[in-house]
C-alpha cells in the first residue's frame, strides 16, 4: 500500500528537520512596497502581485519547511484574478517539493461536499490546487466529511478537520459542555478519530487544534492518537513554542505548527532585512530553531 | 433608514406571492441532453454549459419566486471556468429582479472572514456575485461572523447562518445536548438572535434550519423571532409543505423554502414537459401552490 497523507507529512518533517508550516495569507494592502504599487492597479494587477508575493515566499522557505498553507479567502477577496494567483501559488509550492495544505474550511451536505472535493482534489489538474490536504468544517457531521475523505484518498491526500480553532470566540460553540461530559470540540475530535482510524501509524484524517492552552493540545493529541494535527496560533496570534509542544507525539512527529503573518510580513518588523524574501527566510529559520528547541527541551526528539 | 435584507425579502415574498427559493445546483453530468453533449468538451465548455443551464432556469422561474440560491460548490467543481459561470448566473438573477442567495457556507477567523466577505459582498462589482445574502458557518463563533455582517450591511445584504442542517449526520454535532439544557444547534440559534437583534421587524441575520422535523422548525422560529429563515429539505430531500409551515410567522412571512433538484431537473421526471425550462417553470408553480396551500391551511396567510 502506498504512503498515506499522515505518513507523507511525517517523512517531509523528518527530511526538513522542521515542524513548521508557513501560512500564505496575502493581503493586497500589506504587500511589500515594490509589489504594493503594482497591486493598486485593479484586480488583475492585484492578482498578479499576490501571485508574485507568494512565489517569492515559497522560494525563500522551500528548503526550510515541509509545507505551506495558502488560505483561499485572501485570493477569493480579489475575485477570479485572485484565484488564478491561488492556483499559481499551489503549483509553485508543489514544484518546490512542498506539501500544499489548502486552507478552505469548506463544508456542505453529501452531494455538495462531493462537488467541493471534486474541485479541490481534482486528479486531472482541473479545479483548484494542486492540494495535498484541505481544511474542512465539521459542523454538518460525518456525511459532509466522507466525500472529502474519499476524494483525498484517491490522490493520496489528507484533511484537517476544524476541531478547536484559535480565535477568541471559538469558545462560543466549541467549548460548550455536553450533558454527557466533554465539550463540543472534544466530540468533534472523537469524530475525527473514528473517521480516520487506520492500521497505519498515521491517519490521513487530521485536525486543526488552536494553540492557546498548552494542556488542551495534549488532550486533543490523546483523543486523536493517529491524526496529523495542524496547530495555528503561533507567532502573530500570540502562541509560543512552549505552548505547542503538547500537540506532538513523544517522537516529535504528528503536528505542524503554522505561522502566517509573522513570517510572510517579517520584512515590516524592526531590524528585519530590507529584502522581504530574505526577511521571510530568516523568520522561518528562527521559527524552526524555536520549535525544535522547545521540542528537545520537552524530550520530544525526532 | 433604508430597508434591510429581511425587509427586502419580505417585500419580495409579498410581491411574488411566493415563499419559494430555487437552489441552483448544476451538475455537469446531469444537464439536459442538449447541454450535456456540450458540457463533455472540457472545463471551459462545461462552464459555459452550466451558465447556460442556470440562465435558462432563471428565465423560467424569475416571475414566480423571490429568490434563487446558487451553490458555489457545483461551480468550484469545474475550477475557474465554473466560477465564471457562477458570476454570470448571479448577474443574470439580479438582472431578472431576483434576490441572490450565495450558498457558500464559508467561515474563518476574523481577518480571514473579512477577506471572504470582501470577495463576496464587493460593493464595486469585483469579486464574486453579486449577492444579496450568503450562507455562513457558525462553528468558529461570533468573531468569525461579525466581518460578514458588517460587509453585508454595507450593501444592504444579509446572512443565513447554518443552525440546523437537513442532512442525516447533522445530528452528530448539532443535536448534542448541553449540560445547561438545549442543543448545540439551539445555542447557535441564540447566537444568531443576539447578533441580528434590531428595532426593525425583520433582521438581516438569518438562519438555515432543516425541514426534517416540523416541531423543531417552530422551536427555531421562536428562538429567532426576527431572523429570516432559509429552509432546505423540501422536495428531493423528502420534506413536504406540511413539514415546513412551522418556520413561518403567523403572517406567512419570515422564511424561504428551498428546492433544488426537484425543480431544476424536473425535465427528467416522468410526465414532465420535454423542454427543461418549461418543466422547471411547472415545478416552481406546483411548489408555490403546494406551499401557499399548506400555509393557508395552517392559518398563516399573507
Amino acid at each position: 500500500m502506498s504512503e498515506n497523507f499522515g505518513e507523507r507529512m511525517a517523512r517531509a518533517m523528518r527530511q526538513k528537520r522542521s515542524v513548521a508550516v508557513i501560512g500564505l495569507d496575502p493581503v493586497r494592502e500589506q504587500l511589500p512596497p515594490e509589489l504594493a504599487a503594482a497591486a493598486a492597479g485593479g484586480p488583475e494587477a492585484a492578482g498578479r502581485a499576490l501571485g508574485e508575493f507568494c512565489l517569492g515566499i515559497i522560494g525563500a522557505v522551500a528548503e526550510l519547511v515541509p509545507a505551506v498553507k495558502p488560505n483561499i479567502a485572501f485570493f477569493e477577496a480579489l475575485g477570479e484574478p485572485g484565484l488564478r494567483a491561488y492556483n499559481e501559488t499551489c503549483r509553485a509550492a508543489r514544484a518546490a517539493g512542498l506539501l500544499v495544505i489548502g486552507d478552505l474550511k469548506r463544508g456542505d451536505i453529501g452531494s455538495t461536499a462531493a462537488a467541493y472535493a471534486k474541485g479541490h482534489f481534482a486528479p486531472d489538474g482541473a479545479g483548484f490546487g494542486p492540494h495535498d490536504a484541505l481544511t474542512i468544517n465539521p459542523y454538518l457531521g460525518s456525511d459532509s466529511l466522507a466525500p472529502f475523505i474519499k476524494a483525498a484518498r484517491a490522490v493520496g491526500g489528507g484533511l484537517f478537520v476544524l476541531v478547536k480553532t484559535s480565535n477568541p470566540s471559538s469558545s462560543e460553540l466549541q467549548d460548550l459542555v455536553l450533558r454527557d461530559g466533554g465539550t463540543v470540540a472534544e466530540a468533534a475530535a472523537r469524530l475525527v478519530a473514528r473517521l480516520g482510524a487506520t492500521e497505519a501509524e498515521f491517519s490521513d484524517v487530521g485536525a486543526v487544534v488552536g494553540a492557546t492552552h498548552p494542556q488542551e493540545l495534549a488532550n486533543y493529541r490523546a483523543l486523536m492518537p493517529q491524526a496529523p494535527l495542524l496547530v495555528p496560533g503561533y507567532g502573530a496570534q500570540g502562541g509560543t513554542a512552549f505552548d505547542v509542544v503538547g500537540a506532538f507525539r513523544g517522537d516529535g512527529l504528528g503536528a505542524l505548527v503554522n505561522a502566517s503573518r509573522s513570517v510572510i510580513y517579517a520584512w515590516s518588523q524592526a531590524g528585519a532585512p530590507a529584502d522581504w524574501r530574505q526577511a521571510a527566510r530568516q523568520a522561518a529559520e528562527r521559527m524552526n530553531a524555536d520549535l525544535n528547541q522547545a521540542l528537545a527541551a520537552a524530550g520530544k526528539k525526532r
